[in-house]
């Protein structure tokens, strides 16, 4: 079996059923604006559904973007794996910018710059895989930015 | 960092973007019948969506019940991390039995017994987060099915 990082009472307290309130909202899990240094981002907000436990190192998080909003232009060396539940949009997975949709499943690989916006009128809503342990996310330096603006969509897409 | 299982190549050769085709459905995604010995299961299908990379040592799969159909009664040391994505029913875990609604979120400890019923004249369709190495299923022995039929409401539950 995998590894098992947490204490046995983290997981016993975890309640076996979270229940859904209204639409993407859960029962006694707190909205969290999502905060960083800086102004990388605009309206979004996450909620943690599930924190790691057993022989599952990953934490399950809920995002959801206003209309308009963007998650913050990023990479690391730890994976996402992303399912989106509301809203269509378009992201940067590395070099390309790609429309979305509901339930399209997007996995963003180490090293991947990404940014994910809500930019087709819609509020957007996704879950998101992470590992329990992971590094910090870098911001692109002004070299990466003009790697990155060297691409017209992408140039088009990442514009403050 | 967490555990790296696959080969590299196996993560690169992962699409970064799965498309949602239709509801539930996915662009290169094979829709599996859920095959077991045995009919212990009912009108379940099974898609996997990501069979784990990078850090992240997980599958997401996705699962459909139709309407009266329901899953196989078991437990396992491995663990479920389950959101609902579409219709509403009825689980059992350990020995209670209790309603969902999409977007409620369950997660299935190490040897919890469980089933999911599409019983609420709806299909019933849910993301399944698994460790990628884990044990086989454990079906219930007669002894292990008198327990569980001492709760009235579970007996009433996993009636064959």
């Amino acid at each position: 079996m995998a590894i098992h990082q947490e204490p046995l009472a983290r997981a016993e307290s975890l309640p076996s059923h979270l229940t859904s309130t209204e639409a993407f909202r859960w029962e006694g899990i707190d909205v969290h604006p999502y905060k960083e240094t800086g102004s990388h981002f605009r309206s979004i907000s996450r909620q943690i559904l599930f924190p790691g436990a057993h022989d599952l190192p990953v934490e399950l998080r809920y995002f959801e973007i206003d209309v308009d909003g963007h998650s913050t232009l990023e990479r690391h060396h730890h994976a996402h794996l992303v399912v989106i539940v509301q809203g269509s949009g378009e992201v940067l997975i590395r070099d390309r910018v790609e429309a979305f949709r509901p339930h399209d499943v997007i996995h963003l690989a180490p090293m991947t710059w990404h940014q994910f916006r809500a930019n087709q009128g819609e509020t957007v809503g996704f879950l998101c895989v992470v590992n329990q342990e992971r590094d910090r996310p870098q911001r692109p330096t002004e070299e990466d930015l003009a790697l990155l603006r060297s691409v017209p969509a992408v140039a088009q897409f990442i514009r403050p």
